[in-house]
Parts: structure tokens; C-alpha cells; sequence
């Protein structure tokens, strides 16, 4: 974890108290059921849960005291809670087995951590929703291979990370879904010493599914899921990025991260805006979405299980979803607030001298009852000279200047064939399929 | 792609003809609504489905060959065609754009490939299930760390491996319906010379969602979840892959891959049988694995597309198809033939002369009255003696003759405490979770 | 492999045929020295030569129908060579183990991959240097963040590019040594059953050095070093790959890839020439390095030797080195035909009126007696203007004009500010640097 | 990073001290070749040292608040030493543009954790050479494919580790050499207003090279090329991770983690010693090769720079140093205190009755004049015997007693064939080819 990469929501989960916290949640729920059971005296929960009302403080620094002499980090943390509640916290933990708590507890975690990220997955989509809407009909070229294609509208762009975010979201549902669960097993998940429904109490206490069948671990083709979905979501803002980065650059300017107007150096050299945060957001998605070939490799554990995950765990739980709560934050602060230059677009549309057109112009000679050959020779030989004059010449002017041209169509109906409107006809349908939910 | 990891039906799928014959289908059908839209003469799409009604032969080489001289793919099959059709066909693709046929293409080809691994991933559900209910009750050892630990059974493993494969389909199903979609929207994405409805035509007629925004191409997120899914599943073909290694390993010798009992060399060193199928799998997890980090860099095309991607799925694209569908198929022979031998299972999990059993004898004392420290004590010193005898002498045994033992337990309490079906009680209940379906 | 990616003398290497015939000359040469050594007969290996001598066709489909009947390559290809050659070829292999051939095989494989990557490397150099030179002094506008910073010359971009690839050569020359090894070692690497001897005079012959101890097999972590190197190398070309596209891009258009004059579809739509090269290579460097992550998990083979590496390696080692060789060529041609644009690149310079001198002039201000900020803000006023003209005014007029800025600095001055030179007065320094070899 | 996997020394290089350290240096440095050439006052460079001289505090916290607000570190930084240094340090910096700091701070922060990585290397090598020569002679089985193959000795499998993490030493050396340079070239690498012959100097001073051509940024397929080898070498710690594993399992216990007599828990399940320190190393090599791959995306920068490298950094750059140092020590730690069980391996060896003698007898049998076949069948009848047996027969004893095998062979002769020695003979030779340096 990168302290300046992190925010304090998504850090909190990962705290220390925070992981004692869900642990003594699970210890006290199984308590509860255990008591129910007649396993373990009915007092045993009150007990636990009487001293959690009284709200008290997890002492971490003294778990840690006793951790560093027992080297045992749930052992240490019982002893602990013991020495609080007194007797009846002796029962704790019954025929449990670490794993049932440290597992359930990385999913709680992974859980919260996903809501989190799914609230800022929605923050996005509201972010990239309004400009979207905002700028639905702004012309912009469209650019293939980095070369002028034909027009789109900036709305259109935006649309499109509308609906790549949308699948996002619904990914991250599904991923969600895949670690929310609960094992309470035992030492090789045969339940042989906890009965299965206190696995069912506690699961349904902590807002999780049971695991239908553990063995110690809960098994980690889950969590690989978890964190290859966490890669591609990563993968989605790097995409944005990078079209930020590149409306953002000198010779396109189209766009820009907002830069507030007393920012150091931005008078002196006025063009030298630097796309600071969206570059900052492609290396993000880097290092994001490498945390998945370590979270695929962790499946194959030996038998009913290795800790071979833990170490992996220990650096890819906190560190992809702060990272990526972070870089989906930023990536809608970049959305919000981005400087957006119609101007400008209608001027790179526009500084090819129409050359965009030309294929709609070779459509209506042919149409108009010339040759493919012919027409094909005709838009070429004005394409050429606007092409030679980069752009300073106009082809709509060219063409209604050619007399070959002009004996097959009318000016007005060339000057049709460069209306932008032609191309921005079916926006609204497609803003329908985006946005309809 | 490896021909030795490939099996037919699969790798058709990914044949030059395969794709020309999927090309001719998007335009024939894009041909026809066209037709019915006045965009195109309604007798070009007839004429297509007409000809294509013959089962003409798609002759690769020779749209190869135009293909040679053209420097386009695309124009080279519609040229080929219209050839064979004849004038009507000159009416193809109008309004469309390469992207069009390519990526709706890939698409189809992907949902194939899904619908083949499914049935892939069904007979593995079988196969497992199948031996996991002959198995159900066949004691073993269960091992974490590698390290006896406590009972399982070998049915309770194959139970944990369907569980697996049955969310691996879950997953693909999820990842088929990524990539299921069509796209027909033109140079940029804006249906600017296509109508939408031809789009929704070409879908409905190809088993195809319609693509709600595209940029020229389908957006590469959705390949890269599907790229990313199968290296989740591959992920679990190892697990099962390694467990089977270790369980054939000469020191426990609990299961063997198949071996005919005519194969040469298996006589005169009968213990030199090696699991070289599930090492083979392991191999081809991690490469199939390894094709998610391409999948996620695809994703950040440059504005409207660029075709980077391209290369990476020329590879990717078969490769993790073809290996992945013959590595279920691998697998569900391994599971459906596995040699498994519930003796030596018995054997191993007698071979530590019960002291597997240690934690329960140590609770039992407990709970008849012996302080938590002197239980440790009593069980101890049998403990050692047991281990230090190598598993020759029985806890049990020893337990028994140790007076202070004797004193809080009976011999009819020792010995329940060793008996295996206590840890199996709750196999049913596992057993109704996984297979309830 | 794809095809389309692939060249004759890289893919030879990895036809079967190629394979035998390392596997022959191996074994013969093992032969003679076991007959020197009174092992075998000396007449086999004499025997075998002299077959040899007869430049004897391999018989692929021989060989491999045997194994398809044995189900062992190695004693499929020995039964096929013995009937060649006759009695005395039964001497071949005496006290070797399969992997002693295949190991050995693979690194021969590897190591002439690697001559074919080295001579590539250094067509590659060349070309770059060809280039460099021609264009040591053309003014560029170099960019920091994709946004306009200090001059550069495009002899400078390249000059990098000729510092990178030798980096990369002398990387290839290493990961080369890394994997031109030989073991004749025997099943689990001690030698029983042939004299170490043997695998020195092999070593010698093939041109490797011995494996100091190998373990049946040679150790992956050489390989997985090899493939490592590879993935770097491939990063270096997507990094030239990625500045031609930037270059290339319709507002930039400082360079293109080569395009024919006749090429299709170019007159119509002039601009509309894709880097579909470097795209391409952009694509490949994605999988070539993604191959080093299976290398890696290739390393921990179990004990002496699993064969979980094997279908690794029959993917990697001929996709990563035949695409590699591919994209080296392709990277060669696209820069050896890059089409430059000077007057352009000199047009992009120019195209922020000056305001990439504006540093140079504030230093000029400060090293006058003026403030700082004061000097700073005559700067930022007269920038501003420059700015909202888009670059129609000229700073260096502007600041002629300006009657505080005149009062510090001459005309003279002012204008010594914008000459370009001041910026290449290195260019030589750092030319001698790079190309000194 | 994870602070239980860190170890002091290393974390230091990358706290923030120890960088705004190094800062100063270079800084320095630089200041007094300018002064030499009379760029900047001589007495600049002068009253930095002195003040440096009287080894005062660097206040991060003071430095830190400044960035708050200057939102520029090195420029909060600079401003820090002048209030400290008095006016000459105003001097400081003159030409330089911050990546010319940061950049060289990063290298010079990777060759000290190269040069603590390189100890470690050393240590582990000494550790391993120590058990290995400990272990020359120790008979041990050698296995493939987990399977009981032919005898090894203990020591061959140490000397190949030894072997392995020697060359790992020589990639380090090689990687780090490769991220020693040094650039000081200003804002686009041109040394527009800087000389090249500070860089020369700083280098010199910082033990660094120069960097023949940079582009602001040193490039960085050198930092690819380091993090790839400390993926590699992670790799190879997973290999001797994965053996110690397999070697502690339940059913071999040829060799132990070490384990404190008082540990708690190993007296009452006295055969629970897990090896939790290996599989911990399993999981961290899973991290630190996962992070070769976003540092090979991070060579493809935009032209002259764009800062999107600088992310990924602040994750592997402390990440992968410090895992792979503190995963060095503690494989040092495990190699040097590892309980060995020369009995239990001479016992496995035996566990099959001599199997793995069977191929010797074969060959003798052959060597005595039988035909192929026939030597076959006789050793077959008596292996499968033993098989059936589980290996309570012993093979040589069944050979002996065979009327056919003893007309062919010598009692004498068969009990040769089960002599270890044979398989040892060479052992010397190896260690004298791995250790000789």
C-alpha cells in the first residue's frame, strides 16, 4: 500500500482493528449458536456480546504483545478477549479452527472493500453520465489508429465509458458475490467438532453465504476471481486514461485534467498542463492488474490446504482495493471537473479541410450514377491538392469548383454530404441503449 | 497453438473456413434486413441466402489469394463472393465497416469455444460427482501443510473439486455473455451509413446480444473478463492436477492416473508410474493463466480503436480455447479412470498410529474434569512415545495403559475417540450442499 | 505461433525435423566418446557418422508413427535410426536418460534462436544508426507528458532507440549464454550410468558449455531468465513502436510508416495512412512478454524433475522466438522506410508562437538584475497572449515589443533566446556517446 | 510491503530520509562542478558541504509540509536546504529538472538494495555450502515426477541449489550494473543548460555511471530488466521452498523446518510441524515476479516522458526489494538450521524393496549374455513380487533366489547391483565443478 494512493474508508478495513473487530463478531455469533446448540453454556455469548455493547476499545498494541510471545495471532487474540470478558470467554472458539475466522474475515473484508468500490463505481458513472449528457452533441473526429476517421460527439465517447463502467459494476457484483461467504468447518472442514449450523448463523449474521463445502481453507478459486475482476476493472480506467492523455496533448487539445488558475507555472509556460493524474492512473492499472497472476497462481494449494495464499493475501488484499478505490476516485475527480474544448474539437474536425467527408461524397457520385472508377478519380484528384495544402484548402469548395463533379451533383447536395448532422442521427438511440437503466 | 493439446472440434472453430463461413452469415443476414430497410435491393440478401442454400464449397485458398494482391481480408472474401453469386452481391456490406465482420466474428467464434467448454466442464461435473459418490465414504487423511491432520474423505475432496468446477461454470456462463454480442455500427461507432436495426437483425439471426455502444470495435473489456475467466478455470484445473500428483507420489500412493496394464515399462519398475497427465495440466494451466495479462493490456485502445489488440488475439484466441477445452477433457479422463486405493488411504491415515486422534482424547479429558494443563501432559507422553516408535506402537493402546488416563477415561471412551465416523457425520450434509443441484 | 508472424529460418528451428537431427548428433557424438572409452563399441559411433555422412533424409512421419505405436519419442526415434543405420546404432544412448536429449536439444534449439535474435538485433542497430545520423540535427519538438517541452532532434529520439537495442543485445548475448548448456547426466543427474566425460565431449561439439549439476534435467531457472530477457526486449520495441504511432497521428504527423504510393485507398482519403506496423508490434510485445510469467512458475519443478515445464516450453519457445524475430524485422523495416517529415516536425515546433523558449528568456530576465517575479511575470504576460492566440503571435516579437522586457534584454538577445541551436550544442557529445562502439 | 516481511536495512533505503538524503548528495554534487566551471558561484557547492559536514537533521516533516503546499516535492525540498544552507544554496539545481534527482535518486536506491540483496546471496550461498558438504555422502532417493527414481545424495540436491543462486548472484551483478547510471541532462536530455560534464562528475561521485543518452527520464527497460531478475530469483527460492515442502511432508519427513524443542503444540501432535516458513516463501515468490510485468509496461513511456512509470515504482521499488531480501534471509535461516533425517531418507530409499536397483540388473542381466527380453521377464517376475508386497520383499534377495537370475549372475554380482556407491562415484565431480569458485 502507497500512503498517497490510499484513502481512509478503504484503509480502515485493512487496519489491524478492524480485522479484530470482524474476528471477535465471528467468535461471539458462533458463541451464540454454540450456546443455542447446549455445545457451550448459553452465558458464553451474553457474555461476549454484553462486553461488546459496552463499546469497548480494541487494544491492538496489547493483542500484538501477546501475539509476539504465543506466535499464534487468534490464540493471542482470545487470550486476550478472555482477560476482558472474563470465564465465560473461555468457550469461545470451540471446535473452531484459525481459518475459520481468518478466512471469513478476509471475506468480510473483501465484502466491505467491495462496497466501497461499487459506491465509486456509481460516483463514476454519475461523473461520466452528466458530461456525457453535457456534451452529447459536441462534434469531435473520431480517430482510428490515431488518424481522422469520421465524426462522432464527444457524448459518444463518454457514453461508451458509461457502458464499459456499467459491465464493470455488474463484474464487481459477481465478484463480490464469489468471496461473500462464510466457513465455519473446522480443522479440515468435515464439521467434525462444530455443528454445521453454526457455519449457517454466523454466515447469515455477517451478511455472507456458506461455503458449501471448505477443507480448513476457503478455497481461493474465489478470491482469484475476485482479483482478476479487480485487473479488468483497472484495465477500464486505464482506458479512459489514456484517452484523457491523449485529448490532453499539445497538438489535440480537446481536453484537460482541470488545473485551478493559481497552479504554480501555468502562466509562464500556459501550455505546459501535464496530464499528471490520468498518466498517474495508468501505472495504477499496471500494479492492479498484476495482483491477478499471483491471486490465480494461490488456487492450486497442496491438499486440504497450504498457507502459501497468506503471504500473497497479505500484500494483494489491501494493496488492489485501496489502489483501485483510489484510482476509481481520482478517475472520477478527472471526469467531474475535465476541461472540455468544443472549440478545439471543431477545429482538429475541421483541419483536414474536409477530407473526413470524402467517402460520403464518393458514396453520392456513385449513387448519382458515375462510375466507381470515376468517382473514385474525381474525389481523389481534390483530396490531393487538399491534402497538399494541409488542410488550408476546403474539399466541399474544390468539388463544387470541379466541373465533372458539379455536372453530377448540386452544391447544395454537396454541402449535405459534410453536414455533421448526418453522422450524429442516431445518437440519441444509442444514448437510449446506454443510459436506459 | 499445440496440435498435440488440440482437439478437432475446437480447433475448427478457429479454421480459416470456419471464420469465412461466419463472415458470409453476418453478411448475408446484414444483406437482407437492408433489403428490407430499401437501403440495398431485397434481392441481394435472396441471392446470398440462395447460393449459400447450394453448400458451396468456401474455397480458403483462393480468397487467400485475393487476399495476396488486395492487401484486405475483408474485400477479398466479398470479392470472392460476389464472384460466385454474382451481381447482386456487389451489395454487401454497405454502410459497414471491417470492424463489423471482424469483431462480430470474434465474438461468435468466443460464444462457440464458451458452448463447447461448457460441455467440457459438464462431463468433468459428472465424472467428479460419479467417483465422489463411489467415494463418499472412503476414509483418508486430511493434510495441511502437507502434514497429517485430521480424517477426511476422498469423496469430500472430489465433493470440494465439483464445487469448484460448478462456479467455474457459473463463470463462464457470465464470460460467454461478455463477449456475446454483435456489433454492425459503422467506421466510428455511430451508424452513420448503417441503420441500427441492421445491427439488432444481424444479432438476433447470429444468437448475439447487440453491442449497446461501439467504437468502430467491440470494447476489448469484455474479452479481457473472458480471457481472465479462463485463466480462473485453468487456475482450478491445477489444484485438482497437483492434488492427484501428490496423492501418486510413492510415499502415499493414494490414487494413480490411469495406467494400462500392458504399458511398456510399467513391470520391471512397477513403482515408476508418474502422473505425467496431471504434470502436462499444470503446465498448461499456467500458460493458459498467463494469457490474462494480454487480455487486460488490450483493453486501452487508443480513441475509437486501434488494432494492437489484434495481434495479442491472433495468439490468445485459439490458444486458450483449444488448451483450455483439452485440458477438461485431460482432466475428466484423469478423475473418470483415476486408480484410487482406499488400503493404502486406510494405511496413511493408520501410519501416525492415531495420533491424528490427539486433539480429541485431549478434549475428552478436559470435559471429564483434568485440568487443561495435565490433559496435555497425560497425552502427551503417550504422544512421543508414539512418535518416536515411528507409528509402530498405537495411542490407543498406550492411552489405555496409562493409568492416569484410565483413571478419567474408560476404554470404551478411548477407543470412540478414535473412531473414524465421528469425523464423517456431517459428510452427507456437505454432500447434499454440493450436489444439490 | 501464427503464421503471419513467423519467418522460415526461426520456424525451421522448431520443425520436427530439426529437432531429430539435433537429437542425432547428440546421441552420435555421445556415442563416439563412449567408444573411446571403451563404453559402447567404437564402431558405433563410426557407424552412425558414416550414415550421417550420406546426408540421409529424416523420416518425420516414420518417426512419428512409431511413437504413436511406443508412446516414447525418444525410443521411437532410436528404433527408427537403428534400422537406418543398423546393428551397431543399438550402442546409442547407453546409460542416458531421455532428458539428457531433450534438455540438450531445447537449449540448441534456444541457443540458435538466440544467433537468429542477435543478427536481428544488429540489422536492427543498424538501421537506427542509418537513420539517426541522417537525422542528427533535425529540430523536433521534444515532449514531456505528450505536451510540448524543449527541442529535441529526431537524431536524438533514435539515438536512444541505438542505446536501447544494444542494451538489448547485450542482454541477448547473456540470456544466450544463460541457456547454452548441455547434460549428459543420466536419470537423476548423478552420472551412474555414464562418465562425465561424455557430457564434456559433447558440450564441445554441439558448442555448449556442461551443466555444472543437473537434476535429469536442466535447471528452469536459465530458461525462465531467457524468457525474461525476451519479454524486456519485446517492451523496448513497443516503446519505438509507440513513439512512430504517436508521430503518425493526424495532428502530429511527424513521421509515418512507410506507405506505397499505389497502396489502395490512399488518394481518396489521404490522411488516412494507419500505423498498422507498429500497432502490430505493439500487440506482439504484449505476448512475447506475458511468456515470462509461465517461465517463472516453471522454475520449482518438483524434486529431481517434473514435466509440468514441457507443455509450457511447446508454446513458449516457439511463439516468443519466432514472434520475437518477427517483430525485430518488422521494427527494422518500419524504421529503415520511416517516412520523415522535417518541415513538420520544424511546424510543430513552432506551432506555440515560442512559448517553449519562454524558461530560456526568464533566466535571461533574472540573470539581468531583475526579480524573479518580476522577470516572471513579463514572461507569463506576454505568454498569455501567445496562448490565446493558439500560437499566431509570436513570443519573441511580443517580447521585442514589450518596452520592460526591452529595457533588460536587446533584440539581439531576445532572439538569441529562440535559436534552436543553443538547445543541440550536445547533440555531438551524446552521438559520440551511443555510437562509439 | 508487508512490515513482517521487512527487515530494517532495506526499508531504510526507501524511507523518505534516507531519498531527500540522497537528494542533498546529488544536488551537492553537482552544485561544485558547476562551480568549477563557473556556472554558479564556487562558494554554492562549498557552503552546502559544510553544512552537510555538521550532519544535521533532515526533517521530513518539515520538507513534507512545504510540498503541501508547493505542490512539488523537489522544489519544497530545495527550498528547505536553502533556509537551512543560507543564500549560496539558491545555486542549487541551476539547469537541472527534477527527474534529473529523481531518476538518479531511484538508481542509486536500487544499487544499495542490490548491494544488500548481493550479501544476502552470499550468506544463503555459504549457508547452503555449509549443509551441503555436511550432506556430501547423505543416500537419499532421487525422484521424478515424485516418484522414486534412482539414489542422490543430499548434498546434489544442495549443490544444485548452490549452483542455481550462484547464478542468481551473476544476474544480480549484471542487474544491478544495469540500473548504475546516472543522468543530470535537464529537461528533455539535451544538457541545454547544463553540462554534461556535471553528469560525468555527480556520477563519479555517486558511484553510478552516466547514462549515455536520456530522455529526461533514464530509460526504463533498465529497471524492467532488474525487476525480471528479481522475479527469477524469486523463482529459484520457489524451487528449494517447494523441495523443503515435499521433504517435511508426512510421508517422507526426510528433512524439517527447524523447530524449538518448547514451541508450543508439538508435543501433543508431535508430528504437526508444518513448514510454514517455505510455503510463506512459496507466496512471497508468487509476489515478487508478479511485479516483472507492469515494470516491462512501464518501458513504453510517451516520447521524451510521461510519468506513468512512477506509480508502478512506488510499489515495486520498495515492494520487490524488500519481500526479496527478507525472503533471502529467510531461506538463509532455513537452509542453515534445517533438521535433516539421514535415517528416514536411507528408510525410504529402502521402501521399495530395492525397485530402484532394477534397471542395474537389467543391464547385467544383458551383459551377462541373456537376450533383452528374457533379462526383462526375470526381473519383472521378482519386481512385481516385491510391488505386491508393498516392498517387504526385498528384490535382491528375490534375485538371488531365482534359479534363472542365479545361473546368470553371481550372488556376488546381484548384491553389486544394489550397491549405492555405484551411484555416487561421481558425486566429487560435481562438487568440485559447483563449488570451485
Amino acid at each position: 500500500m502507497v500512503p498517497r494512493y490510499a484513502r481512509p474508508a478503504m484503509t480502515a478495513i485493512w487496519e489491524p482493528e478492524a480485522r479484530y473487530r470482524i474476528w471477535f463478531e465471528i467468535e461471539a455469533h458462533a458463541a451464540v449458536k454454540m450456546g443455542e446448540l447446549g455445545t457451550v453454556p448459553e452465558a458464553a455469548g451474553k457474555a461476549l456480546w454484553d462486553w461488546w455493547a459496552t463499546n469497548p476499545k480494541v487494544d491492538v498494541e496489547a493483542i500484538d504483545a501477546k501475539e509476539a510471545v504465543l506466535k499464534h495471532d487468534v490464540i493471542a487474540f482470545l487470550d486476550w478477549v478472555a482477560e476482558q470478558v472474563g470465564p465465560e470467554a473461555r468457550f469461545m472458539h470451540q471446535g473452531m479452527t484459525s481459518s475459520d475466522i481468518l478466512d471469513t474475515t478476509l471475506n468480510v473484508q473483501l465484502v466491505r472493500a467491495a462496497d466501497i468500490l461499487l459506491a465509486d463505481l456509481d460516483d463514476l458513472l454519475a461523473a461520466i453520465k452528466r458530461r456525457a449528457m453535457e456534451h452529447k452533441y459536441t462534434p469531435s473526429i473520431g480517430r482510428s489508429h490515431g488518424i481522422h476517421a469520421e465524426p462522432v460527439t464527444f457524448g459518444l465517447k463518454l457514453a461508451e465509458a458509461y457502458a464499459e463502467f456499467s459491465r464493470a459494476k455488474k463484474r464487481l457484483i459477481a465478484a463480490r458475490e464469489e468471496v461473500a461467504t462464510c466457513a465455519i468447518s473446522g480443522a479440515v472442514g468435515t464439521f467434525a467438532n462444530v455443528d454445521p449450523s453454526v457455519e449457517v448463523y454466523v454466515a447469515d449474521k455477517m451478511g455472507l453465504e456458506i461455503e458449501p463445502v471448505s477443507t480448513q481453507v476457503i478455497p481461493r478459486d474465489r478470491h482469484a476471481m475476485f482479483f482478476a475482476t479487480l485487473g479488468v476493472i483497472a484495465s477500464s480506467i486505464e482506458r479512459v486514461a489514456v484517452e484523457v492523455r491523449h485529448l490532453q496533448r499539445t497538438e489535440v487539445l480537446e481536453a484537460e485534467e482541470y488545473f485551478s488558475p493559481g497552479q504554480k507555472g501555468s502562466s509562464a509556460m500556459p501550455h505546459k498542463r501535464n496530464p499528471i493524474l490520468t498518466e498517474n492512473l495508468t501505472g495504477q492499472a499496471r500494479i492492479i492488474r498484476s495482483y491477478a497472476m499471483p491471486a490465480m497462481e494461490n488456487v492450486a494449494l497442496w491438499h486440504e490446504r497450504d498457507i502459501s495464499h497468506s503471504s500473497v493475501e497479505r500484500f494483494i488484499g489491501p494493496d488492489a482495493t485501496i489502489t483501485l478505490d483510489f484510482a476509481l476516485a481520482r478517475l472520477t475527480g478527472v471526469i467531474d471537473k475535465l476541461l472540455v474544448y468544443p472549440e478545439r474539437m471543431q477545429k482538429n474536425l475541421d483541419r483536414m479541410g474536409g477530407l473526413v467527408h470524402s467517402q460520403r461524397v464518393l458514396l453520392a457520385l456513385t449513387q448519382a450514377g458515375l462510375s466507381r472508377d470515376t468517382s473514385y478519380r474525381l474525389v481523389q484528384r481534390n483530396a490531393m491538392k487538399v491534402w497538399e495544402s494541409d488542410g488550408q484548402l476546403s474539399l466541399m469548395e474544390l468539388l463544387k469548383a470541379d466541373e465533372e463533379v458539379a455536372a453530377a451533383l448540386t452544391a447544395e447536395q454537396i454541402e449535405e454530404k459534410f453536414n455533421l448532422d448526418y453522422h450524429f442521427k442516431h445518437v440519441d438511440t444509442i444514448f437510449d441503449r446506454v443510459f436506459a437503466d
